[in-house]
């Protein structure tokens, strides 16, 4: 299959290469990502600049694209300009550190995937739950299965797949569980501090709550060791909210 | 009622003075905003930079404050360290342009609701599909009515309110409609240029297609004169490939 990968950690971040690795020698690869890191920049497209593109080697050896821009920008970019056609699958990552729950929301990685189903495009993100030394063995693996299942699969048009992989051996993996998104609050904080000249700025941190949830969210079954599988689509309507809304007239 | 005012378009755009101006004589109203343009920046959140916070005036009078940061984390910041508890209401706009369709993606001006509404607080975005020479009176008329809605309206946690206004006058526009988000694909184009060091670039340019969508879609009403009200909420689960799906074992 053709397959572009992109992620939000930037061209040289070592889950995209294992992710190259993983794929490389059964497909045909094309990376397309971000020049440098662009994580928790959600869904964000750069309109009032323009995109610069440059090749990037890896060993002496043509390995892709680096793009000035988001995630999303690279997978329009790689589709309209770099990309030859047709193209048959879009996976983003290997993200280090996970993708669950309101985090969803922030991520370039999964944006990524997104942006490819609003394209028309089969495409899935992939991250790995582990911020710091991260081994991307199983994620890798896992992400190779994925590709096989996502040539063949039922998805729905207009549908990506948010694939979280714990970090954890692989005899320790519990299996594959199909997931709902979590929505259990973030828990952030800001602080504050004073630079050398006096004046005040805030570092943001935060992590997500694994509350009360049920066992098919996300952030809960990727803790209990599964990989989880969340389908995802780009509606937001609330459905569940539009017979109770009796808005004002005007 | 205690409102903060945010947006996308910066602290000093004319769609949210008005803003302001209509709900500041009634309510306690509090500004924290973008200090300059962050459009199209979706719902990113800013981690690997500090956030620096400046007070601004505005006919010689404290208007509110300017965040180098995205409209999602004005709201954050603005909730934990820059506005009295408790907070009532967000209300994100008036944005200069609708934000409709596959825009609401895109939009920084839409995330700041749908983070109002991750953090508990009821939200909406107000948008003026006018991208030149925009007058705002009848969207600031209808936000003042808004307010007072969502006060009292029942509305499901987690769900934020995402109005557009048709760029027209008072007695043309139709009424109020309660909408879907739009599907329809973004049409978008990439214009290759060579800068005068003879390096390439690329500008991204797009419009958001009215395909064949039911008149219940929010850019079909809004094009058809009605002030669309689009319930949305932060659960990206597609509910509906859930059973469908039968990802590979690991």
């Amino acid at each position: 299959m053709r397959i572009l990968i992109t992620n939000d950690d930037g061209i040289h971040a070592l889950g995209l290469c294992a992710l190259y690795d993983a794929l490389a020698e059964d497909h045909e690869v094309h990376v397309v990502a971000p020049e440098s890191e662009r994580s928790a920049v959600g869904h964000a497209i750069t309109l009032s600049d323009p995109l610069r593109v440059r090749p990037v080697k890896r060993q002496g050896v043509r390995f892709g694209w680096a793009v000035s821009g988001t995630p999303a920008d690279c997978v329009k970019l790689a589709l309209h300009e770099l990309v030859p056609h047709p193209l048959d699958l879009i996976l983003s990552g290997i993200n280090q550190g996970a993708n669950v729950g309101i985090n969803v929301l922030y991520s370039g990685t999964v944006s990524a995937a997104t942006e490819g189903a609003i394209l028309g495009v089969r495409s899935a993100a992939v991250s790995l739950d582990a911020c710091r030394d991260p081994d991307f063995c199983c994620a890798a693996a896992f992400a190779w299965d994925l590709v096989s299942w996502l040539g063949t699969a039922e998805i729905p048009a207009g549908v990506a797949i948010n694939v979280n992989v714990p970090s954890l051996p692989a005899h320790r993996i519990r299996g594959v569980k199909v997931t709902r998104q979590g929505t259990a609050r973030f828990a952030e904080q800001f602080e504050k501090r004073v630079d050398p000249r006096g004046n005040i700025y805030y570092w943001q941190a935060g992590e997500t709550l694994v509350g009360p949830e049920a066992r098919d969210v996300d952030c809960v079954a990727l803790k209990e060791g599964y990989i989880t599988v969340t389908p995802i689509h780009f509606d937001l309507t609330a459905y569940r909210a539009f017979s109770l809304l009796t808005p004002p007239d005007f």
